[in-house]
């Protein structure tokens, strides 16, 4: 059994894609997107999945960098990066740092809730390319909710929270 | 041109685990996680990869919920859950919940590092069960850097967060 985990949970694992990016940013994901907006259009199969989600202001997309950045482009994969690409940032392990450039391209923003019509999400700060599949949506956790003063939750969430505290 | 994009990026995605969670949960993943110490054990060849993780508190572990949750199990995906399978809670769409019921078990927990060894990292708060392949490590998002008291950052993400602050 021991084996058995070990051997099967280091084989790949596959995805499939629940929607699409739609954004202006087609070329770099390099700058400031925390004002760009950008649309997730969900396969229209999933489109019930996202009811009640428009009782939180924010929303954290998991989507794939499907297009490599110039570094790894250029070099493949070196485990030391320079933060933003920057002379000016000492060079450290990828894993300590939220680069484009590491192992398994996953992309985890979180964005603030536009619109929601019908299977279209609108997002403002998605800093995803144009074409980028997504892979999930997540309500934001908890964990955030005294801290930012900007974010809403559905109420059945604090509910929950208070529960959760109680039960302690 | 766009014909291609959309058809490639709705294609499978496939990603390679760079390591394994070690946990004393092996079973079920309801319940309180955030006192429970677990064990990420990277792939040797991407030790290197961790330099400078430690001047951070906090890492974002990426997981794949390789055991689904009983709901999946007998039900197949549903596009409604009720959050924490509690009868008191409503029933709302996959999308507004962070439950493991969803079309990608991928899983994202922000965790408190307790130490690192070589390639071993062991954390405080991941409700990863055991045996879970690990598919990235990233470092805290900058957005919560005076928001969390006990959150720590890098010194150089700190004076990059400036950095960006001076340039907009």
């Amino acid at each position: 059994m021991h084996i058995c985990t070990l051997v099967s949970s280091m084989t790949k694992i596959e995805f499939e894609p629940i929607g699409l990016v739609r954004s202006p940013e087609k070329v770099s994901r390099k700058g400031d997107f925390s004002s760009v907006e950008a649309k997730i259009v969900l396969n229209e199969d999933l489109t019930e999945g996202l009811k009640g989600l428009g009782e939180f202001s924010h929303v954290e997309v998991i989507f794939f960098m499907h297009i490599p950045d110039s570094k790894t482009h250029q070099e493949g994969l070196s485990l030391m990066v320079r933060p933003m690409g920057r002379d000016d940032m000492p060079s450290v392990g990828l894993f300590a740092t939220r680069s484009p450039h590491r192992p398994n391209r996953l992309g985890i923003t979180l964005c603030e809730i536009v619109s929601i019509d019908r299977n279209v999400i609108k997002v403002r700060g998605l800093d995803a390319l144009d074409g980028s599949p997504v892979l999930d949506l997540k309500a934001p956790s908890l964990r955030n909710w005294d801290k930012y003063p900007d974010m809403r939750f559905a109420d059945w969430a604090l509910r929950l929270k208070e529960i959760r505290l109680a039960e302690k």
